[in-house]
């Protein structure tokens, strides 16, 4: 990951973590053999300096992930427009790092932050719910390598 | 672009054109050299069957740019957290193309297509900065190769 080329842009790794817990949903980016990039929206929980995410068994992602490992992952907070200045304002941070897929335990903690994170309210009607989609749900994990905040 | 997995989740051409058009920014994904790939948010818009967008004259999407041409642009319209379903009623749109610089006529046309969708009502304004801005922004245009529009 290159520099900011706007340091006053660059807001700290705390504010960005802090984005990136809060934030709805993220752009996950992967790439396929031929150098075709493919970003698709995700949910997403944030567990200690990783991001967990889970998917059903196949699709275009999972394709390109088994095949190249690196990803980005972008999340977008409060924008506002600004029209009479001619650009928006923006808070956004930019992760890159490698994915992995995570079984059994790790499965498991991935899972129950996403329930945490999404429905917390309906908790242990959602434990019953992983259980039963066990097998047709994978859980990947990606490990943070670079963590970019900005705020314009 | 693989055919969606869940064809009941596609939705029309038409509608992905929409909300492409009606979206206030995208996450545009870039891969470098060593296949690491990079999503970013911009604004952009939408001119006949491509998408422009603008930036400064260097920065970490143009060096991956310069190696590689394809790109992967994806908007999110409305979301909707169905916590007791643990699912998000979500629409969105994944374009896959080529990306170009252009210049000129083409680069005024990208310049006053963002005006009219940004800063409609400082028009006027907008070109006289578009001008004072010309040697310092550059403009890229994403020919739409494949448009996949998903509602959730």
């Amino acid at each position: 990951m290159k520099e900011l080329r706007r340091k006053d842009r660059a807001i700290a790794e705390e504010e960005a973590m802090a984005l990136l817990n809060k934030a709805e949903y993220g752009v996950l980016s992967t790439v396929d053999e031929s150098g075709q990039p493919y970003g698709v929206p995700l949910n997403y929980c944030v567990i200690g300096h990783c991001l967990y995410f889970h998917s059903t068994v196949e699709g275009h992602k999972i394709d390109n992930i088994r095949k190249n490992l690196l990803v980005s992952f972008c999340v977008v907070g409060n924008t506002e427009l600004l029209a009479d200045q001619f650009g928006t304002k923006y808070e956004s941070v930019i992760v890159s790092g490698k994915v992995e897929e995570v079984f059994d335990t790790n499965k498991q903690i991935g899972l129950e932050g996403l329930l945490h994170k999404y429905s917390a309210e309906f908790f242990d009607k959602g434990i019953k719910y992983i259980e039963s989609l066990r097998e047709k749900t994978r859980v990947f994990k990606i490990s943070i390598n670079t963590l970019t905040g900005k705020a314009r």
